[in-house]
């Protein structure tokens, strides 16, 4: 062999690129490396430095004002090897990974076990699945195919591949909204209900994955949400409470890398949901978890059917991976709230805490739903005493209070600042509101830049049933820039009846 | 609106940085069309300019160095597009291909119709499909996702969404191997046969997908494949066959598409393979097809059941688009010929066609069984009787003139060149040769560079049931550079017993 220990190494720069979480890596065409490997465009490369290492995608140069000598690295690969100034990497093919025949095993159909998953997951974490293989990997989880038992072993396979919290003995409670709905921002109003009753829940929120707004995207708007393990235990110690982002605290990590490739197709199925939720779950170190089902013809869950399977789903698996879940079905024709995308919903979060008369009624009652069922399942005491229990500790304050408090721990309150970029949307006849399409009314916030522009989305102002004449406001469309109000714009002259108004029936 | 008619332009510029079939668009953070349309990293993004347009994913760059005025263009993207030297291109956010609904509808299990199809590929033939998408396309058709009808349907949309030749009234005849059997490259000898008994055979080949060579890899060591339309035509009007590349001629290029995904993932399924063989044969103006089918436990093709499903699957679906086809079930439990590779499978054809001592004795036979098949299909004569005229075209030199005269139109033949870089992989004991691993031989061959560098691949000096003495030569590895060359040793030492030699039972 002549192929010397330095052929397969180039200086790495940094290219000052961003693919988002895609490491990237770009070499001459005529370098030494791409030489002696024999590497053509979109190859698998292996990138050493140091002892760090990733698979990169291959760009590949044929600009002559760059260098033979040096291999530029996009920002998360730059940041997956954090190279030393001047560092060298050595380059070879990357090798297939490892769980290539158990992805192949779960394409054509076949059931696969807690130890293949864990292949997956620990591959998927690693870096080491394409884009390509992720998107095969989530499609071959779709719709039924992955049962039951599957899905609890994909859930211990994703607790496994991540951190866990560890908290001091006693419960620790839990939310989790299987969304569909836009708007249905109660997380913030239940986690500050629960904590100023006394009971721990330190909450963690993933961001919008096909949605307009995760909580972790709306609480981003008011505090610091990307808090490490530490600072998030310090939080809760003191407060009770926390509403932090899970991405940070490396909670299921694995979900946040199938959350990658579940955006851009805009789909998750169940299997792939109950994993999910409950591995975060497990991995925050809950003991009780109570999960608000929206139930309505344009939400995630369309039916009771549909409800009931999912249900099922979650049970057993919460079950077997020692959570105790309850389920907790709701009104899903509509959105909750008015505004939808990030600031908006913090707007109305606020206002519900602040007691403001403008608070919208709806969010605030589904709120003291879901913080009653958990002081229920917490003190003992019967549904309708802990839900009158809610009621009094958001009416005196308290509520509002604690959330304060746990902003300041978090790093500091800030009030959610607005878009400038609006547009109204008018009804166009007289008569009742008969029907919401929540999709399109998610995808007209998404449009409008949400939730990457936290002030984008849209600001609803009509509820289902409510009389409207010709020329009055249905909904406000905000957004950062006139080029992002114009495309949520063109999509609602496309689609007039987002907000349907007829002759009442 | 202040969105000015030119806010959303900027100066095209190529990148010179190739990403395969990938469009990619690289722009600067603060450029006025990231600011005004709100644009982040793996945006896909609609670029026009001039009466073109391509979807590109969004790269974007903060080096202070890239202007702020350009949008430079991936080279795909920049083919794409040809612009003129210093066009201007507008840039917007792509919507949602129109057949998301289709690909999400399949995803989660539902049977999709012809038009469903139609417009799934339509949107892939014109880029407006992620990698992503395409991949869970592909893998929403694994298995048995895909039925009788569906495939039909399938095979209809692909077929459609291409250009479709024409040829003068009578018999065209075409082949096809399902592949999995190394070196089973009959096509060119099979082609120059039955041209060389005045039958007319246009062939179109495709490149490798998942194997070490294609037949259009291997004409590639000997002349041009990548012949226009007319230029095809006129090879085929002069020698009566033609062994070109499908791609340029454009037959099914959504095939091309999906062979995208498919290659990194490494996989096709019954269905599609049968859409991506008979969508190419209709659309290449074919009447009459061989199906030549392998059966091997290592092959495509592992079993007899196997064979069945996906006979009765080609057969129904060759039908039902008004083809007549035959299968012919033959020998996969070892690789054909002595090569494999391009470069080292062109070497066994011209053996084979120019009758020399060294030429591969199964090759010869198996090519001589197929053309023999289309010659008693092509004038109703028995098989022994076609079978015996195609050795006599062999043996008189006929069908080494027939190839030469094609490769000559097609813009002249050349000698195809072998590797310098080679190795000798040894038996480790005496014994006889009691099994070889088909998959594992052409991975050994990729791992050496092939089909990318043409010259690379694995030349077998060993077949079934042949008796060896330790130190003997099983196989010699060629490769393009001592890298590639250091990969497939790598992986042969790891896997002893591609070759396997043992006792005779």
């Amino acid at each position: 062999m002549t192929n010397g220990r330095n052929s397969n190494r180039l200086r790495l720069v940094r290219a000052h690129i961003d693919t988002s979480q895609q490491p990237v890596v770009f070499m001459h065409r005529d370098c030494g490396v791409c030489r002696a490997e024999g590497f053509s465009a979109m190859a698998r490369v292996l990138v050493r430095a140091g002892r760090r290492q990733v698979v990169a995608t291959l760009n590949v140069v044929f600009d002559e004002r760059f260098g033979h000598d040096v291999a530029a690295l996009s920002e998360a690969a730059w940041n997956a090897l954090d190279p030393e100034p001047e560092a060298m990497g050595s380059f070879s093919h990357a090798e297939p990974p490892g769980s290539s025949g158990a992805l192949r095993a779960k394409v054509f159909g076949q059931r696969l076990d807690e130890a293949q998953f864990q292949h997956l997951m620990r591959d998927a974490v690693d870096n080491r699945l394409s884009d390509v293989e992720l998107a095969a990997f989530v499609t071959a989880c779709a719709g039924d195919r992955l049962d039951i038992a599957e899905t609890i072993a994909l859930t211990r396979a994703m607790v496994a591949v991540g951190e866990r919290i560890e908290w001091d003995s006693g419960p620790v409670y839990d939310k989790h909204c299987v969304g569909g709905l836009p708007g249905n921002r109660t997380t913030p109003i239940v986690v500050a209900l629960v904590a100023a009753a006394g009971y721990r829940m330190p909450k963690t929120s993933s961001r919008a994955i096909t949605s307009p707004a995760g909580s972790a995207d709306t609480m981003e708007t008011m505090t610091t949400v990307a808090l490490d393990l530490a600072a998030m235990r310090r939080v809760v110690e003191r407060e009770g409470g926390c509403l932090v982002w899970g991405g940070t605290v490396c909670l299921s990590p694995a979900d946040d890398v199938l959350i990658r490739v579940e955006k851009p197709l805009d789909f998750d199925s169940d299997g792939q949901l109950v994993a999910s939720v409950l591995s975060k779950k497990v991995a925050a170190g809950s003991t009780h978890v109570l999960i608000d089902m929206p139930i309505g013809p344009t939400a995630k869950v369309r039916s009771a059917a549909a409800a009931d399977l999912l249900e099922a789903r979650l049970l057993a698996t919460a079950r077997a991976v020692g959570l105790e879940a309850r389920v907790l079905r709701t009104d899903g024709t509509q959105p909750v709230g008015q505004g939808i995308g990030p600031a908006l919903e913090a707007r109305d979060v606020l206002r519900v805490l602040r007691g403001d008369p403008l608070a919208p009624l709806d969010l605030r009652e589904r709120a003291l739903d879901l913080a009653g069922h958990l002081l229920a399942l917490a003190s003992g005491i019967a549904l309708t005493q802990a839900r009158a229990r809610a009621r009094e500790l958001l009416d005196d304050g308290s509520a509002l209070r604690k959330f304060m408090a746990i902003c300041q721990a978090q790093g500091g309150f800030r009030e959610p600042l607005l878009a400038d970029c609006r547009h109204p949307v008018l009804a166009h006849r007289e008569g009742r509101v008969l029907a919401i399409d929540n999709r399109r009314l998610a995808r007209v916030a998404k449009l409008a830049g949400a939730p990457g522009s936290p002030e984008a989305g849209v600001d609803l102002r009509r509820r289902l049933g409510q009389a409207v004449h010709a020329g009055e406001l249905l909904f406000e469309i905000h957004a950062r820039t006139e080029g992002e109000l114009q495309y949520a714009l063109d999509y609602t002259l496309a689609h007039p009846s987002i907000v349907a108004v007829g002759d009442s029936p």
